[in-house]
């Protein structure tokens, strides 16, 4: 029997823990998006972390940019957000328009309002295994694969994908629940013969339908961080269709990591606002 | 044929090209290393490194301070040493007297003066892949793969051990030189049969004589960064007799990867200089 993970019931399940904390603190936490420019899917993003902030009943503290802004600009808008005490969370929604340095201005937000992870600091915080934000979306798997109560400690766990966003501080997360972690990327010799030793397969390469059947064990929780638009539909990096009877667990896609990354969002805020 | 490869030549060929650069430099790079206390395999350490900084012709920027010091006193120091535009570089040796915070004192360090690669700035930028000092002994580990040809893309290097100091940034590195990359620790349940996938097997693992025989793969470089002192001298985490006529490349201990330590050190002083 394989599981398809409920991303959405679980997704919903942290937002409504995180709105019931809220409820109870007397200064609601406040979420400053920053959206720059006029990006269609950027402003489709940040329109559901702002409705998800709403719905937490914590404080929407968006600002817009036109896309014209300077780097000085924006660092001079993330420079108030960082100093104002009102603000508990800073998310600058990437990409951001060409002529801006999108490193530079991340690292203008404090360690401590980073709800998205992505600062310099807090990814030396994560590689040293401190306290600190972490990213969303590998947050949201740790989240999945613990509401299945998938084992992590001793299990191999192999990440195909290395980006900054998720297959990197996935690994690394994975790593601190003790997890044996292997990084896989397009310079693997022979991806399939390491994935086939994965309990815990999470996929992150950004390529349509790269794993299937063949890449995987027997009883693995395989997890679909892929998301492609096609003429068919949404679809991820795995095809999930071949792990029936094969996976123990895997994510479908829509309806599985996905959801979860605005749910980490809310409980990262919560958690900056607690500190 | 196994070939043991001579870490001291290697270091020294460092060495010497650092000195041969300083020698170039009309203003002379300055490393200040810090002891606390009176420990005295650190007093051995430092003065090991003096050595090597009046060696390759810069200037010793020594600071001792004794055991009682307090963690404001040991902050000025630092505080002073990052203003000073005559040091390019600052170590502070571990351990620390136990009444000291080395986390908050080490984060003292500007990252451009961080010659041991251990602040949580350049931790992130380690794992971000971006430009920055690195720790010494997996730069070290990295020049004498190099310096073999072994080659590192799509290679699967497993590093045992999962340290901040070495078996951490070790694969971060390893990632950053595109191999496949696996870390292993305490709660890995079949170390045998991931480390004889390895081409590339690095052990970091702090106990004496772990690997063996059976844990390596035919033409396999496997790089001991253990040191342990034994009745009967010096040994590392690898049985490395065990690995002849298996192993293609092998670390001996001492003399393998020890050296590299103060080269890779000497290496990012000049490094910090330059920028």
């Amino acid at each position: 029997m394989t599981t398809f993970i409920d991303g959405k019931a679980v997704a919903l399940r942290v937002r409504a823990q995180v709105a019931a904390e809220v409820a109870t603190l007397s200064r609601k936490p406040g979420l400053a998006t920053i959206l720059v420019g006029d990006d269609p899917a950027s402003a489709v993003y940040v329109a559901g972390k702002r409705k998800a902030v709403r719905e937490a009943g914590m404080r929407d503290l968006h600002r817009y940019l036109p896309a014209t802004v300077s780097q000085g600009q924006v660092a001079a808008v993330l420079d108030e957000l960082a100093a104002d005490p009102g603000c508990d969370g800073i998310l600058l929604q990437l990409p951001l328009p060409a002529h801006l340095d999108p490193g530079a201005l991340i690292d203008r937000i404090p360690a401590g309002k980073d709800v998205d992870g992505l600062t310099t600091h807090s990814a030396g915080l994560l590689a040293r295994g401190e306290n600190g934000l972490r990213p969303c979306t590998p947050s949201g798997v740790i989240e999945l694969l613990a509401s299945e109560g998938v084992k992590m400690r001793g299990a191999h766990a192999v990440v195909v994908g290395r980006s900054s966003l998720v297959g990197h501080p996935m690994a690394e997360m994975l790593l601190h629940h003790d997890a044996t972690v292997s990084v896989a990327h397009k310079h693997t010799t022979d991806l399939a013969a390491l994935t086939r030793t994965a309990d815990i397969l999470v996929v992150a390469a950004g390529v349509p339908h790269l794993i299937g059947a063949e890449h995987v064990k027997p009883g693995a929780a395989v997890i679909d961080v892929g998301i492609h638009r096609t003429p068919h539909g949404l679809t991820g990096d795995v095809r999930t269709t071949e792990l029936r009877g094969i996976a123990a667990q895997v994510t479908p896609v829509p309806g599985g990591v996905g959801p979860m990354t605005i749910a980490m969002l809310m409980a990262n805020t919560l958690r900056a606002a607690r500190r």
